[in-house]
């Protein structure tokens, strides 16, 4: 079966939680709104999130085969025990989902450093609000997220965040460590001494060679200034 | 078995999505920060946050039996198919989880109106940002998602939200309509007639004798100033 993935073309965004899932599984997979023909782009992307009887609020949102699965951390649910990189019990997928889902709350957090007020609005139209939120994102929530993953990894044991080998959880943890370097890149700098077991899961999971082969390719979009990790100096102050 | 509810004792809050479910099912739970004696109260819930192999980042958290289990929308995951208040097929239950995962995002976006800069803040301490992120939620976030919420229980012809019974979905959409009404009360009555399906589930679901029951009973705690739904008239001008 090849998934389809539905997702904003030119960015990272909460897509990119699922692309690491599906590249580092070797799933058989299309990145629709990338690709240009019949049924591909933006277009067909939006009229597949509106004229289904489960439409998803917003994207991303998998295909899989008669399966439409809207929300990052539930596509990840499904694909992960299914590709080998997540809990197969009821017990262990659950704990899974629950640090997968705070990782989705600490990232909704990362876009509001840039977007306080309002999603509808540009940066530019919130850059005082933005500012302040960042000190109080920089000062209070990165060591409160950062800290409590570090513990999960750490009382783990493993290297890794859940049971004994790469699951989705890391790659997610990843994604946040790489997104902040490129983001808050001093504060990163400054603070890598209280994360030794997240950097060095981070490290971990980019030498995983289907993740190497996928970071240095294409199929990786840069990260920008119009994604959720964003590089605004002025925020980082 | 009777399940350990971990929530703050004085707020609705998130740990009401998990209450209304227990409730409507007459589930045997114990709301542990709201006792008194030993093991109980704030106290016994701050230990076990942190004193346990799977640490939650936050209440609420459900005891049941030997499992652990945070992050709202995973308790209710976990809850509904156990009783009768969601899907019990994985496609079925996957389209809940995914709706359910869209209300918890509203639900922090409810939050922010009143904490737009930062949850370690008070409110009086970033009013102006408040007003201003309150403008744009009314005019732009709730018509969204109460929205996106008309259509999924419109296109399910049943009165609910998925399925032809009481889920944990409708409990939750109970739950925001109700307090859309505590802390925006002028625009839920001037825009009541764009969600006629949503208010007539919420109502359905306040009908039900153990929801009604329930919220006349002391286990009801009144919306208050320190929950997610606030009522501050400023931020409704």
């Amino acid at each position: 079966m090849r998934y389809e993935l539905y997702y904003w073309p030119s960015i990272q965004g909460r897509g990119e939680f699922v692309r690491l899932a599906l590249e580092a599984s070797d799933a058989n997979y299309v990145d629709v709104a990338r690709e240009t023909g019949a049924g591909m782009g933006v277009a067909a992307m939006i009229q597949l999130l509106d004229e289904n009887n489960r439409p998803s609020f917003a994207p991303p949102f998998l295909c899989a085969g008669k399966l439409l699965i809207g929300q990052t951390a539930n596509i990840l649910q499904y694909l992960g025990p299914r590709h080998g990189l997540g809990p197969k019990s009821d017990v262990g997928a659950l704990w899974a989902h629950q640090l997968q889902l705070t990782v989705m709350d600490f990232v909704k957090e990362v876009h509001d450093t840039h977007h306080p007020i309002a999603s509808g609005l540009y940066y530019h139209d919130q850059v005082p609000e933005a500012k302040r939120y960042s000190r109080h994102f920089v000062d209070e929530r990165i060591p409160k997220y950062l800290g409590y993953f570090e513990k999960i990894v750490n009382d783990n044991h493993t290297g890794y965040s859940i049971g004994r080998a790469l699951s989705y959880i890391d790659l997610s943890l990843f994604q946040i460590v790489a997104g902040l370097r490129y983001a808050f890149p001093k504060t990163m700098t400054r603070s890598a001494r209280q994360y030794p077991r997240l950097i060095a899961l981070h490290d971990r999971v980019a030498a995983r060679p289907s993740v190497t082969s996928y970071l240095s390719s294409p199929r990786r979009i840069p990260f920008n200034q119009n994604g959720i990790f964003r590089c605004y100096p002025e925020l980082e102050a």
